[in-house]
């Protein structure tokens, strides 16, 4: 259950509205790199999880965190709004800066949220929640977690250098310190789950002598002329989840050219593929 | 550039043909966990690659591997769903058993693609290339790959549970070999890349004195009775990273309610809005 | 900013576990009459609404409610799949019923989820945050969540009628006052608003002579053979906003068939296509 | 069964035509307050209508409207991008009126369609079906129908402020007129069927008294000081449907902290989940 | 502009309503194969069309039609639904049949539109409107509205032999009928506007002398042994646009392996990628 | 199976880097015009293909073509973005060109992926992988690849003559080649496979008696005033399938205005619906 007090969870200012800049943390509400994301797949983890309720703790915990990231972020983009043009062609003649401006300005935001945010990102895509990764295995969720805001934390990185705005810059330090914290949060969930050798190979629980263990630990080569792929930590060595032994081998067809039945009569094929 | 032989890498037998287990081998095809997926997340990432050109050369050579396991994939499905009934009604009514599958069978596949194979999820839902996760960010992508094999090889392993067709249990314990290895791999590419310490917080060229580093490393409580939540690795102790120790306190809101301007006039708000 | 106590707004109880209900539930979190929907849709109303700050306030405040709701409704289908069957052929050998049952399970809860819930609707389609209607004018925003509550309760209603689950139908008896609270909620914001007289037409800071005011109130007909189409209230009496009367005629073409110019060379049309 | 004549409902006129006012009208066409969007839903609400068959008519006379809208607006856009540049450097340099234009310009309207309009909105984001409401409850439909003119006759009258070219004033101030209209027209139908008391709450043929009454009628509060929130019409007083007393009161968590089931051996979890 | 009368095209009657048939027909109404796609697509073909006006009546003419399918087939689906059970556990404990057939329901029929027809697919997957192929090129909008209507009949024809029920098989027999037609159609607008010989390659307005003629009728080969592929009527011969003579020869890579910059600073690379 | 050799299979250089051709270049790769479309279309018709093998082997062999027109176009977004701008506003300031093209940029090439391709069109939008039509209908399936490589060579063209960069054009001067040989090889496997008289009405497995004859080959006509529609070689004459006379008539409805029966009780409907 949650609860709000209406407040910011740090404070957002804006110096300079602009609207391109607007455009761009949208980005960071909607995009797959977003606090949209990372809210939900938290929220959906937490609503899944089995085992040991600290997890689900812990999750829920930092989705009410992110809920308010979007509150942030969404109240900057309609501060960016403010003063936008409403009108298209005297603010292009007056005004090159306002003109490009306008060109490169979301349109929705204007027109279908009056100057305001939207659940979309930086090209307008609506978010798509397909996006939220929860398998119902703890592992390989926080192993989500940790790409997750590092895309996050890279995303935020851009938009920081991108502005000038000192209220921006301000508000975005906050967030990547988030970030920051967050990467190493989900890393030391994992750590608490066994580090790599106890978590690896995601799921664990799977028998691995039931795998084709010949093709555990090879990195196969599909190099046209047979020959060996660059090699790596990845080519040689202990594998990192400590249960073999890195080996390289090109690879060849273990399998023929496969041959379907003939189409079914009344399947809708070309008589011609029913022989 | 790629070549083809037209075989596929690894045998591909099905005994039994079996169209519900058709349809759930279709979330390895088209699913967010699946193999296009990897497939072209791994070749853009490769196509995007800046800096020392092995990484380009790794995640493209895995992409070959990837394109040949939907091709194994989708001529499973199109093996499982030979003999399938084009009739409804008396199907259900001669055989329950065949009445369930019709009705657990994904449509689409006979529909719109004649008992074959289709680039969509186990509950027919398209493919959509937002989830290419490639961020430029070599560190932040391979943090991605770990996950994306992390979820693909649960999918492997539930697939695996799913059926008792010796063929499909074979091809199963080669793709869950794989995920294996890939899973390995990427985490030897992190290693490669200074590891923990070297690669953490991604972007790691960001000068950590920008952020805010008191928010950097300290676990936020968001409960509503302002307790300090479940604690864990991430609430005590040095970072993962290395460069911060956690700490936790329950967070209360820096910032205020915030109060956007009147709506402007002319931009087609009530106009009880514009005062 | 959000806080949790991470308990459940209401109990869920599930006394007889049942993956077809859990499957039909996943409408309500991720149908577009869905919990989802209304969370973030006034999530985002609030964020951007300017004026009369109240209407934040009742905004924001009902959000953290339906995030509530959500909650519950994964919950329950997480609770509906405990125990659901993991393999395909066996069980509908042995069991019409349970075969059946897994025919229609949403196949994504286990394959992707673990037996958990997703953002999907009942057909496994990802909620697509497109549906999150936040148009900057505030009366625009009331009469799309009145809209939003009233399917919300009609799905709700269709979900009770489904199940004879004493948990669920507790459950949904909530959620159904619940929506009958919000529809009221709604429309007695847009009584504050000004009522039909004042609120409409929406917007109504567009000064009407500046519409097209012979076409304001017309019910227009576009019927083949030029009869007036069925009257009603909106045929004739005075308007609802109280600013016209409506009548009723038929309507014929007032423009010309449209001819565009022929395409600019160099387009990548046919050549046929330039003169 | 539908006719056409070929020609344009109402007279499209453009002065001067202007690419990036074709890419804000694209909202009015594939937006989802645009006229694809009303014209499938009244089409499909009219192919579902159960009940009294005049709604039916009214709903399937004014689909007929819309399909002529679309056309309108579609030539509105072709007839604006004609002459946009095909080039995009030279433009630059010689204009930077041009340049921002072309920089502004959707794309894919050029290259993907040759200078003509697209079911897209302003951003270039393709219209998605889900967008139609008709969910069988005619007053469901027709409260859906009211917000989606209300938020359609923003759209229109941001579009009306956006140009000053007299020939799109000119068109947009006849669909203004009719959104004013269809306004008032899906109220009236609401009022003809019973009006707020007798068509709210939506379904009326669901039993109230097997709702949890208790809630049916509070305004809950979910504030994290637990104090009331800001109060209105909605905390006080008679509901809008006539049937209940507003009150307001904080809310509390009812529910415990969920506890899933351990996970299920063989479900893809890690083995710790599993106990 | 658009009318209508209200009617249906041609007679809809079901014997026998069947759920499951209900959700096929979906396919025929919002599937990639369906009645919207072509409605949609010729509509917006003819608003773009550019050259010779005949081409705009004939798509807007067809239009209307295709409309009127839409309208058909969503009646049958209505039909097919009537009497469709409300209730899961029950049915399945009733009746294998009964069940298995809700099993199979697109349960968004019920629960999302009343047991009527949806713009969606088989699978409950919304139609897309991306797939409004319209290009501004009329040759290539005739080829793509061949291949609309070729998949568009197999589909029909799978309908036909999927059902039993005489009045939905007298139905499909009108629709496969108009299917023939539509694909004569779009076949002789390519013969009027030139026949293979004048319109291939699309567009005819391109001076072939600029793109790179060696490749432009050479069949390569990309087999991992260097080997030529197998022949046919694509490997010698005349071309079939008779500008060319096919041949075939095995392909290289005539590129080299691409090497980008390093990452530009303060892109949100790894330190790593900067050198 | 698939190999790679990590090599361009033509050279693809940048003279002048153009962040908005860059732009323009993303429908060449996710666009429903693009080459994942034709890679991924080529691949699943290859892996779906019933009949004679000589097919697979076609579309597997293009399908390995097609994955490195892929790599070509994301090698060459990547280098048009080299150098691009990471700032907003003093761009803007110091350069009308600029400013102008970064506001044309597709922000999330750089926000997304570090001035790097993505798997989207020219505004942002994903690619969707319900775009890959595999009919199952081998006939249909060709008809289709005529359609997808004419879309696409028009917009190559488009691309070719938006951009005076000799290297870019020499690109697109092969990529234009190759969709020549496209067209003609898919229309020459329509050839082999019987050509118009064999082929058509697609499929050409159902008996055409079974089809309502009297509509077979009939030009109807939907005008309003029940004139015939323009005619042309599609409304007299022999078929081009061979197999029949097209004849006009005008078409007037053939069923009846469609009377759903009452909404069943309890099913979600007004109460005024179940009468």
């Amino acid at each position: 259950m949650f609860y709000t007090d209406g407040k910011l969870q740090y404070p957002v200012r804006v110096e300079t509205p602009d609207p391109l800049f607007a455009r761009a943390l949208q980005q960071a509400i909607g995009g797959i790199e977003g606090e949209i994301r990372v809210a939900m797949q938290y929220f959906f983890q937490a609503c899944g999880a089995r085992g040991n309720p600290k997890f689900r703790d812990l999750l829920m915990n930092t989705a009410a965190e992110e809920l308010g990231h979007i509150e942030m972020l969404a109240t900057a983009v309609a501060m960016n709004l403010e003063g936008a043009p409403l009108k298209v062609k005297e603010d292009i003649a007056a005004d090159p800066i306002g003109g490009a401006v306008l060109g490169g300005l979301n349109l929705k935001n204007l027109l279908s949220a009056g100057l305001s945010a939207m659940p979309v990102d930086s090209d307008g895509v609506p978010f798509d929640m397909s996006h939220i990764y929860a398998s119902g295995n703890i592992a390989a969720d926080m192993t989500a977690n940790v790409a997750a805001e590092s895309t996050g934390r890279v995303l935020a990185v851009r938009l920081y250098n991108m502005t000038s705005d000192a209220g921006m810059k301000d508000m975005l330090s906050y967030l990547i310190a988030r970030d920051t914290m967050h990467q190493n949060q989900w890393l030391a969930a994992l750590e608490e789950l066994g580090g790599s050798k106890g978590v690896f190979p995601i799921p664990n629980s799977f028998p691995q002598e039931e795998e084709n263990r010949e093709f555990s630990y090879a990195y196969l080569g599909f190099q046209v002329d047979g020959q060996e792929p660059a090699g790596g930590r990845w080519s040689s060595g202990q594998s990192v989840d400590g249960k073999g032994e890195f080996k390289t081998s090109p690879m060849t067809a273990l399998g023929q050219k496969p041959v379907l039945s003939p189409a079914k009569p009344g399947s809708g094929a070309q008589k011609e593929q029913e022989m």
